[in-house]
């Protein structure tokens, strides 16, 4: 069995490493000591517990800790900023090994490489179910708000949500589809996209974590005007009917998927001016005064998302 | 059964009121976005796990919010930092309710309060056990290192510790002793003698989470030099005859106590000058050449401490 002080010398050799720039004393202190930044900063947390986000039976620890790690970047990018540092803490087992440890860490470090951030800190604690908690650190000049959505506005998603929900899918039901699983198991965050987006001057923006129309409300709410979302955009994208056939496949409704499906980690937000945009990127709405989110034609589907404390999307044992 | 928006809008309550100084945008975008720190900024992250670090059959909600953000802004002020903002996760059962969100949301705010940071954000999950994992930022002109330790110093510890383990021994035996109980319970840091320390322009500091002896030990590891501690300094304490009878009573050397416990949130440190330092700190050793820590006539003490992983004082079974 492993001690904690080997546990934390094979987390050191990973992350130590390359400090970062503005890092004057990472991992090792009571704390991490970091330069001011210029700009304004961004904070965010994520948890993410065993049995709830992820199943040790359908993810090796390095998609693992991918996996969480994407989740919080993804939470800097939607504010338009550049994400820096992370402090990670982890609940493992009594018996995890330093070659398990090593695995975890590694699955970080390659998402915060890929992104430029640094971790700069963390605690470790035994745990009866495995839990990762990730806080993450970000910079920007102007962030984007989820309240910047204006009337008038066109409503855009960076791609075809759904992708993670139909993995689950195929996993829960013991269903191949290796697309949808790799979506589901090893989410990526188009960095570069990201970055395009907060240059763009757009008006509003947020990450797809909980579902399409969960996070419409999110930025309507915040914005106090009204989404209305013509699924006839989405499905027009190249990949809708792929998605359509697995989901018949698979005995479901497509747009429950699409509707309520998180962990995508698409961007969903508003411009005023689309021709701004990245060329993938889909328009799928406009912004209209008044409050709450329309689905044309699909207002069964207006209802659809994903609440930790109460699964409205029933039949996805675990988070979608 | 509470929803998750349910949760989220008792948070929202508790932490939103004040948002606090620098806070742009507090809890509801993607991310808080925080004015630049004019100084380094300290970032730390503490987690606490049910079973491991409280039971909630010991402890109030309020006891367990209020005790993990005490070990958080613990150590920045451990760095001689002042505490900003905090971030909290939480993993909680499928039936928390929104009055006991209150509760452990008021134990955080009231410590939060306490030393003048602010809760800006965090995530929910449902989780089979309860897990809390908190970081905060802080910050500082000149932050105090663990390596500033120099041969010559004085060591000093800001109480006797000791008492946390007391009261995690009274409770596992079920013998009473209010003082012990309160200091495992509800363990307070002393933030008045904690900006002192601050200001004294001491060399090295660190907060004792892990015991007296483990942290010794980051400290001269750190600096590079070897601790020799005097245990009749310790025992000069006016605490320590008290703290003896009540380890008699519970048939365990007050030693192990005081050497090996931790959560007290004491603080250790260095200095070359001891007259800057409060009246109340006890000089308890010396910085000399070499490596280490000696227990000057203990020494089959100087190996007692505390590893999540490799539970050395064997007769706590829950972290000291």
């Amino acid at each position: 069995m492993a001690t904690e002080a080997e546990l934390i010398a094979a987390l050191s050799t990973i992350f130590s490493e390359h400090p970062g720039p503005g890092v004057e004393i990472g991992i090792g202190d009571d704390g991490a000591v970091l330069l001011p930044p210029s700009t304004k900063q961004i904070a965010v947390a994520d948890m993410a517990v065993e049995g709830v986000h992820f199943r040790r039976d359908w993810s090796s620890l390095t998609q693992i800790g991918a996996k969480i790690t994407t989740a919080n970047v993804a939470d800097i990018l939607a504010m338009g900023a550049k994400p820096t540092y992370l402090l990670v803490t982890a609940g493992l087992p009594a018996d995890f090994s330093v070659a398990e440890m090593i695995e975890l860490a590694q699955g970080i470090r390659n998402e915060a490489d890929r992104v430029g951030a640094t971790v700069v800190g963390g605690d470790l604690s035994v745990s009866p179910v495995m839990v990762i908690s990730i806080m993450a650190l970000g910079e920007s000049e102007s962030p984007i708000l989820r309240s910047g959505a204006k009337v008038g506005d066109m409503v855009f998603v960076s791609a075809l949500p759904g992708w993670s929900a139909a993995g689950l899918a195929c996993l829960t039901a013991g269903a191949s589809d290796a697309k949808a699983v790799a979506a589901h198991l090893k989410p990526t965050v188009d960095y570069a996209l990201a970055r395009q987006l907060a240059a763009a001057g757009i008006n509003s923006l947020c990450d797809i974590s909980d579902g399409l129309i969960s996070e419409a409300h999110h930025l309507s709410d915040a914005s106090q005007v009204r989404f209305v979302l013509e699924p006839d955009f989405l499905s027009a994208s190249p990949e809708f009917a792929e998605l359509s056939v697995l989901a018949l496949k698979l005995g479901t409704d497509v747009w429950r998927w699409i509707c309520g499906g998180g962990e995508d980690h698409l961007f969903l937000g508003t411009t005023s001016d689309p021709s701004v945009l990245p060329s993938e990127v889909m328009v799928i709405g406009r912004v209209v005064s008044g409050r709450g989110v329309e689905l044309v034609g699909k207002s069964e589907f207006e209802k659809v998302g994903y609440s930790h404390f109460q699964a409205v999307v029933s039949e996805l044992p675990f988070r979608p």
